[in-house]
C-alpha cells in the first residue's frame, strides 16, 4: 500500500516533543485516508474566534492522546500489572480511533448535520470496517473500547474519569488557547495510576493532583469550553445550517460540497438506519469521510451571495464575526424575555415572524460532553483499600466531583440591546 | 458598524501571553472581514504534514507582529527616539497588513493560483481600499509600509533585516512545529533596537543575540521551511491547481468554488492589469478577499472522483498524503535523469507522455523568500559610530549573513525508486 | 555611594523575562547590602532536600514581586484608579522590603534562633533605619506597609488574600520545585484587579482565576510547603539549634560564625527588647543583618565532630540527610505513642532520658504562615455591588477558602520503625 | 547503611521533570555525604550577582547529566548499538561522579584555593575511595572515566565535544539564568547520537541541530561564563582569597571555619603531594569533603571587620558587590596602563605600593574550561562513512568550531575611572 513507503517514526509535537510510532499498524492506522481526516477537523471548533491560537486538530489529540497512553501503560508495567503486548497494542489503536468519528467542528456540529447518531457510534462503524481492512487486526481494540473486555482498567484508559483522552485535550487545549491554568500535569497523574481488582485507580499521594485536575477541568469549562463568545458563534453555526437545510431539502438551490449536500439533503434519524446504510456502496461513509471543516466554511461565505434573506445574513454574521448578543445564566430565562426580544428584533429589524426563531433564541448548555458518566475516580490507599475521591479528600464532596452544570442562555441581535 | 459592538481588547496569545489592542481604529481593522479571512490561511502552508502542530494562522502572525512593535516603539522611546502618536499608530496599523495580500496557503500558492503580482503588491491594493474605507488614516502607513516616509526606521521595523515580522515567524514557527532550537529571543533582541541617522541599529552589546538570531533563522529554513517532505507536497499542490487550471481553461467541468473557480479561469498577467481591474466591482477584489485555504482543500478533495486521470491521481495523492519521492542538492541535476526518470514513470505507471510532467519534475527552492534584498543589520558601537555586522562579529562572513542558498530538486512517484 | 556606579537597570528573571528597575531610589534599595544579604537566604529552606531545584533565594522573590507590583499598579492606571508617583514609589519600596527581616531558612528557623519577635517586626526595624538613612524617603512606605495608610488596597497590594507576595512566590516556588500544577497565573490574576472603595477586589470575570489560585495555593501547601519531608529535615534542624543553644549558654564550648555565636547566646524575648536593643551599637542589628544560611550550614557540619553526641549525632543527621521517620494526621497522636517510641529509642539506641525529646518529639504544622487573617478577597460584580468569593463562587464555601489547616506530627528515629 | 532506608526513588527535576533513579548502587552513590556537598556548590559561582536565578547545585547538574545519559543510552540501543548492563551502569556512575572534585565556587577557585590539582584528578581519587568502599563496584566506571576502556564512545559521552556534562549544564545554565536563546534541544541532539567504530557519531541529519549546540555554546559563553561583571566578581574573590591565605600562612589571627583554615594554612604544589596525603587519615580528604561555597561566604563576611586593611576592605566589595570596574579585550593591555591606574589608585585611595596588586591587575580568560581538547565531532553519513564537521557543515569551518578564545581583562578600583 502506498503509505507504506513512506514511514515516519517520530512525531514532533509542540506540547509534549518527540513521540516515537512503535509498529506497523500503529503507522499504518495513522496514514490511513480516515485518520488523516481528523487533520482538517478542529479539536475546539470556533474556539478560535476567541482563542486565536486554537487551531489544534483532532489529528494532534488523537496522536497526543496515544502518547500519553505508551506512558500510562509503562508506568503500569513498572508497578507489576502484567500487560501482554496484544493487550498495548490494542489499547493504543483504541485511543487512536477513539475520535474517528467526529464530524465538522467536533462537537459543535453534533445533532446538526449529523444527527441520530453520536460520535462514539460512528467511531465504532468505522472501527470496525477497519478490521476489514486489515482483518482481524483490530477486534481487541474494539472490544476495550467497548467496555467488554474482562480487563476494565484498559478501557478505563480510554474512556473514564481519568482516561488518557482528557489528560490530552485539558492539556492541549490550554496550550493552544494560552489559558495556562488550565494545565494539568499529565504526567504527574500518570506516574500515580495503579490497577487495583482490574480497575484503574489512583495512588493515595496522588490525591492533590487529581484535585488540581478536577479544579483545571472546571476552569476550561468556563474559561474555555463554555465561553459565551464561543457559545454565541457555534449556536449561529447550528442556525446557519438548520436554515441551509431547510432551503436544500426544499428544493432550493443552495451552493455547498457535495459532502455536505449529501447530509444536508438526508436524515438518518437513529443508529439502525446509520448502521444500514453505513457501508451501502456511496450512501453514508463515503461522503462522512470526506466530511470536514472546510466543507462548512468553503459553503458558508459563499452563502452570504444567497437570495435567502435569512441564509445570506447569518452567514454574513458568522463569516464577519459580527454575531449575536448572548446572556448565560443558572435559571431558566422567562418566557416573557424570549416574546419581547423577538418583537423589538421583528420591529427593528424587519425580520418576519416565521423567521425570528433564527434571531432569538434559547437554549443550555452543560459540561456533559466533558463529564461522562463513568463511575467515580477511586484512590488505592496506602492500607491495599481503595474508596472513591469524594470520601477521601477533605475538600471535594461528591456534587462537586461529578458536576453536572446546566446553564441557560439566550441570544439575540445586538442591535436589541 | 457591526464590528464595533462587540469589542475586545485583549487577546490570549499562546506565544506571549496577552496582547493589548490600544485604540479604535486598530481594532476596527482586526475586525475587518478581509483581515479576519486571515484565520483561514495557514501560516505555513502545508507544513502541518510534518509537524502537526504547525496550524496556525496568519491571523495569529499578523497580531503577534504587532505586539512586537509596541515592545520595539515602546523601547525606542524609552531610549529617547522621539515618535509621534500618528507615526505609532501608522507603525502598527502597517504591521498588521503587510500580509493581508497572502492567498491560500501563503508562499505555497505564490505565483500558482495567484499570478501576475506579489503578495506584497495584493497587500498595498487593499491597504489602499481600506484607506478609502477609513477616509485617510491609512496614508501614514502606506507611506511607512512603502518604505517612503522619511523616517527610514519604521519601515526597517516592518520590513528589514530585524523587523517584527520576521522576529514573530520564526518565534511563532517554532512554538507551533516543536522545532524549539529556532526559538529567537524576540524580546532581547526587541530591547537591544535602536536608532542612529534614522536607521534602525543593534547596540553593540546585543551582538551575540544577533549571531543567535541569524543561527536559528538558519536552522528554521532547513529544518522546517525547506524540508523535504514539505517541498514535495507543496511542488505536489501547485502541480494539482495547474492541472485544474488547465481543465478549467480549457472549457472541462470541474467542480469548485466560486472564488477558486474565478481564479482558475482567469489570469492576470501583471500587476497593471491587477491594478486596474482589482476594485472593479466584482472583478478581482471579490474573489480573492474570499479564497482562503478552505477552498482549495474543499475542492481537490472531490477532484478525487474526477473523470480526468491525471487531476484525479495527483488530488489522492495529496488528500491521502501519499507523496511523491524528493531529492534535494545543491546542483541541478543532470538531464538525463529527469529523462531517465520519466521514461520509467511512463513505463511503470503507464503515464501518457503529455502528462510524465506533472509526474517526475526538477525545481529550485531558495531562501529568498525569507531573507529580502535588505540592506545589512548594523552595530551601533559603544563609540558611538555603526558598521555592519560581518565586520563586527569575529564569527560572521558577509557569505554567511547574506545567504543568499538555491537547492535543486527532483520529485517522482515512489514507485521509481 | 559605592553602588551609585555599577547601576544595572534590568534583571534578568528566569520566572518572568526582563525586570526593568525605575529609579534611582530603588536601585539604591536594591544594592543596600541589607537587601543584597537576602541573597543567602533561600526562598523554601530546606525544600531543597526534596525539590533539589528549591535554590531560589529571598532576594530573587523580592524582584519578583516587585515586578508583579508594576502590574498591578499599571493595570489599576489603566482601569482609572488614580495613585500617584509617590504612591507608586512607596508601593514598590514597602514590597521589595517586606522580607528583609527574614532569618536564615526563612520559616523554618522563625522562633528558634530568631526569638521573641516576628520576620514583619524586624523588616519594620529594619525600614524605620532604611528611612533614616536615606531621609524620610521611606516614610510613606512604612505607611503602606503598616496598613496606616488610608488608601487600604496600596496595604493589600503587599499583605492581603491577593497580594503581590503570594501571587509571586506560589508562581516562582512552583517553577523552581517543578511542580507545574501548583504555577498561578499570575498575570491573568493582576489583569482581574481592581479597586472599590478603596479596598482591591477582583472582577467578576476573574472569579474562575481566582478558584485556580486557591486551589493551586492549597496544591503548594501540599506537595511542597508540607511536604513530610521538608518537615521532618527542618524540624531537625530546630532540635539542632536548640542543642547547639544549649551547649552555648551552659558555656560549652562550640565552633560557629561569630552572628550565629550571638544568637546562639543571647534570647531577647520579646518585641520590646528587641526594639530597645536592635540598633544599640553593636547588640542586634549589627549581627543579624549579618546572618543568613550560610551561618547554620557551615557551622553544623563541623558540629559532627563535636564532643556533645546529642549535638554531633543530629549534625551528621542533617549533614548526610539522615532524617527521622515522620508521622502526619489529622489528629493528635495518643501520649502512649510517644511514650512507646521514647522507651524503643531509648533502649534501641542508647539514648539517656534527658535526651530522648531531641530524638523523639511531637509537634503540629498548619497552613497558618500562607493564609495570613487578612479579610476574605471581594468580588467586584458586574453590576457594581462587591461581595465575598464564597457567596459568588458555587463552588467554594467558607471553610475552604479560609482553610486554616492544622495536622499532627510525630518523629522518630527510623531504628524504631 | 542509614540512607537505604529513605529511598526516594524519583526525583523532580525544573528542566526536564521527573528523573526516575534506577537500582540501588546509582542510589546509594547519590546519598553519599560526598555527592550530597555538592548540593553546596553553585553550578556557577558568583554569576547569581548578574542572573539573581543562577543559584543552581552542581548536584542538580550531576543528576541531570545523569538523566541524559539514560536517553543516550536507550537512544543508542535502539539504533543497535550492544550496551551491556554493567557498561550502562558504569557509565551512570561515571557521569554522575565526573564532578565531585568540584571545590566551593566551582571553577572560580580552581588554582586558588585548591591548587597543585585538577578537580579532575581529585574526582578521580574520590572515586578510587569510593571504589574501596563499594568493593570494586566503580572499576569499570572509573575506566570509563579514565578513556582507558576499549569502547570510546562510553568515555566520550562523558568527556567529548558532544558529552552529556554540556548538554546538561548549557541547557540547565541557560534556564536558570533565564538567557532562553542558550537553550540546547538537549533531546533532539541525543536522538541524533550513533557510534561508528566504537566512536560516538552524530547522524548527518543531526548537523543542523548540532550547529545550533555550537552557537548556542558560544552565546552562553560570551552573554554567562565570561560575562563582565561575573569576571570582575570572581576575579576579587581570588584576591580575597590570596590575602587570607597570605595572613593566615603567617600566622596572623583570622575567623575562619575548620576546613577552609586548612586549606589556607597548607599547599599542595602538586598531583603526587595530593595523592599521597588525600587519605592518610585527616589530612587533605576530611577537611576537602567538608568544603563548599559556604565556608567562603560565611568567613569573608566576617573578614570586613578584620584589622587588616586590605582583606577588610575587598571582603566588603565582595559582600557588598561593590566590585572593580573591568576592561575586556583582544589584545593584551599595555604595562603603562597598569602602571598609570596602579599609580592612581595608590595616590587616590592610599593604598601602600606592596598591596596595589590587589587593586590593579591584569589578566586572560579563555572559553578553554568549556572546550576541552576532545577530537571534533564526527558525522555519520548517509552513506556510511564518517566526516568531521567541518568538512561537512557549509558554514563552520575549524576555527570557529574548536573556537579557542582568550581576552585580555584588567581590573581597577571605580575610583579610577
Amino acid at each position: 500500500m502506498a503509505y507504506q513507503t513512506n514511514k515516519r517514526k517520530i512525531i514532533n509535537d509542540p506540547v509534549y516533543g518527540f513521540i516515537s510510532i512503535p509498529g506497523e499498524l500503529i503507522f499504518d492506522i495513522i496514514e490511513h485516508p480516515w485518520f488523516q481526516r481528523l487533520r482538517n477537523i478542529k479539536q475546539l471548533g470556533l474556539t478560535s474566534f476567541v482563542y486565536p491560537g486554537a487551531n489544534h486538530s483532532r489529528f494532534q489529540h488523537a496522536i497526543g492522546a496515544f502518547h500519553l497512553m505508551e506512558m500510562a501503560i509503562s508506568t503500569l508495567r513498572s508497578k507489576g500489572v502484567d500487560i501482554s503486548h496484544e493487550e498495548e497494542e490494542a489499547t493504543y489503536l483504541a485511543i487512536l480511533l477513539h475520535d474517528i468519528g467526529h464530524g465538522p467542528f467536533s462537537h459543535a456540529l453534533e445533532n446538526s448535520i449529523i444527527e441520530g447518531i453520536t460520535h462514539e457510534d460512528i467511531s465504532l462503524l468505522l472501527m470496525k470496517k477497519l478490521d476489514e481492512q486489515f482483518p482481524g487486526k483490530l477486534s481487541l481494540a474494539i472490544e476495550i473500547f467497548l467496555g467488554r473486555y474482562q480487563r476494565e482498567f484498559l478501557h478505563e484508559l480510554i474512556s473514564g474519569q481519568m482516561d488518557m483522552d482528557r489528560l490530552d485535550y485539558l492539556r492541549r487545549d490550554s496550550f493552544f488557547t494560552g489559558v495556562i491554568e488550565g494545565s494539568v500535569g499529565s504526567e504527574r497523574i500518570i506516574r500515580m495510576l495503579n490497577v487495583a481488582d482490574e480497575h484503574l485507580v489512583v495512588d493515595e499521594k496522588g490525591i492533590y493532583s487529581l484535585e488540581n485536575f478536577l479544579i483545571a477541568r472546571r476552569l476550561m469549562y468556563w474559561q474555555v469550553y463554555m465561553h459565551k463568545t464561543v457559545l454565541s458563534s457555534e449556536s449561529l453555526l447550528v442556525k446557519l445550517l438548520k436554515r441551509a437545510r431547510e432551503l436544500a431539502s426544499s428544493g432550493t438551490d443552495l451552493y455547498t460540497t457535495p459532502a455536505l449536500k449529501f447530509f444536508l439533503k438526508n436524515k438518518f434519524e437513529n443508529n439502525d438506519l446509520w448502521r444500514e446504510r453505513m457501508f451501502t456502496p456511496g450512501i453514508i461513509a463515503a461522503n462522512f469521510v470526506r466530511l470536514d471543516d472546510t466543507d462548512i466554511l468553503a459553503s458558508a461565505k459563499y452563502w452570504t451571495d444567497h437570495s435567502d434573506k435569512v441564509l445570506s445574513d447569518l452567514a454574513g454574521r458568522l463569516i464577519n464575526r459580527n454575531l449575536f448578543a448572548i446572556e448565560l445564566q443558572n435559571d431558566p430565562f422567562p418566557e416573557e424575555k424570549l416574546t419581547g426580544l423577538k418583537k423589538m428584533a421583528g420591529d427593528l429589524m424587519k425580520i418576519s415572524p416565521e423567521h425570528l426563531d433564527y434571531y432569538v433564541y434559547a437554549g443550555t448548555i452543560s459540561n456533559l460532553a466533558y463529564t461522562p458518566d463513568a463511575p467515580e475516580v477511586k484512590i488505592l490507599l496506602k492500607n491495599g483499600k481503595t474508596d472513591v475521591i469524594s470520601s477521601v479528600s477533605d475538600m471535594f464532596d461528591q456534587r462537586f466531583i461529578s458536576e453536572r452544570v446546566t446553564k441557560y442562555f439566550i441570544c439575540y441581535p445586538k442591535e436589541c440591546r
